[in-house]
């Protein structure tokens, strides 16, 4: 069997939260291997947009991202956020490089097209370079992935997190048993959203389905659960969805939910 | 006699400019071998501040980075400028990866001592890692470093371009034949700041005293220049500052004005 290689995803709502932030990072410095970090944005890009008098556009949810706003995004996630993580995580001892699909062209995406939604610069992925991704692990350095990508004219591209780290996951696939967790608030998906206890602690294609119809799986979990099961389909050993400071539980023995086929 | 390694510095004035930073990267992706490039920050980040409405300090020509003017920065230099470089170079065929001192440990320093002036988040170099350094380059990444470094704490801190370039020709000295080359928008060291022609072709410790007591020479030039002698005295092989448009010239023939001991 391949050597095991954790993806962990962390989300925006734990990175707005400097101490669960750092209970985070000490969990994840503690994991013993190859690893790789993918965080979401947060808050903070929609504030300082709000500061600099940049507009947020939103559509069905989803964040429209003009010029502007995609500097904003630059800056916040590919500076501010990532360049945070990264010194405090090489303080706890791991070896952190802070990079965007961009760096080492380890990521590179394609403009969104446009159908009935204009969602800017946006960047639906295209391809993974896991060669070079592994030569940074086998420089014993740890990938700190920030939601950014570029495209073959060398523009950067908005990118959603959770999707980045089950294509990275799918790509290192064929190097490592590629182990993709996901960290958030939440103690794993919910049967019931108004009972933070009511973890599922296993989803199937086929419960997923029935949890869906019965209409009890928070809309927001819908995207992220499609990726977790592409990516075991696509050869990803496990797939876990679970709270921030679970981590190294998820990882021992069981923690939050376990995506299964 | 160990394998050429170019240092290439580029100034704010230049990537402030988009056409002129622009020529310059597809000269400097046309370099062959390894090859580092580290960047100022040009006068995005005063420009965002003030659209934050944060006050740039400045005491002697010099920015005091309090808190907010860090996060500034590190969004600045470490996001937008970095990234947009590193995106640009990626699709020129060249591989580079931006980083900042913090990414893979690279350049610690420490928070500048408070004497007469409180400089703020200002870093002194303390330790370049010129292994991982060099286990980028062995991978074939061409290491783009913005002005940013981190302490012992895990903060980041501000800090000087042109200093960052000559302690990494410096640390690199050990494993290459580094070669730093200042890129700005004169021609040279100026013997006359009114004649943009009137380039010192060479400039030794005596000729370089000589000219200071004259008081030709800018006083901008003049940490610049006490980086390149200190470079030279600690085993960098050459140190060229030149105008951005000639980098292919100052490495083919001569460019600009050589600094000799």
């Amino acid at each position: 069997m391949a050597e095991a290689l954790y993806i962990i995803k962390i989300g925006g709502n734990v990175i707005d939260n400097p101490e669960a932030c750092s209970r985070f990072l000490s969990e994840f410095s503690k994991i013993p291997g190859p690893k790789i970090l993918v965080h979401g944005g947060g808050k903070i890009a929609t504030q300082i947009a709000a500061r600099l008098q940049i507009e947020t556009q939103m559509v069905e949810g989803r964040r429209i991202t003009d010029k502007p706003m995609l500097d904003v995004v630059t800056m916040v996630y590919g500076g501010l956020v990532n360049k945070t993580l990264v010194a405090q995580l090489q303080v706890s001892g791991c070896n952190a490089i802070g990079l965007t699909g961009a760096d080492g062209g380890i990521i590179r995406s394609v403009k969104r097209p446009v159908k009935t939604v204009d969602y800017g610069f946006v960047g639906d992925i295209e391809a993974v370079n896991a060669s070079q991704i592994n030569a940074l692990l086998e420089s014993n350095l740890v990938p700190v992935i920030a939601p950014l990508t570029y495209d073959k004219a060398g523009t950067l591209l908005n990118t959603n997190a959770d999707t980045m780290a089950s294509a990275t996951a799918i790509a290192m696939a064929s190097f490592y048993t590629a182990n993709l967790i996901y960290c958030f608030e939440k103690k794993g998906v919910l049967s019931d959203p108004d009972n933070d206890d009511a973890v599922i602690p296993s989803l199937s294609p086929v419960s997923y389905l029935e949890h869906k119809e019965k209409g009890v799986i928070n809309k927001g979990m819908i995207p992220k659960l499609d990726n977790a099961f592409a990516a075991l389909q696509a050869g990803v050993g496990k797939v876990t969805i679970c709270h921030a400071d679970d981590l190294l539980k998820a990882i021992g023995e069981q923690a939050g939910t376990t995506i299964t086929l």
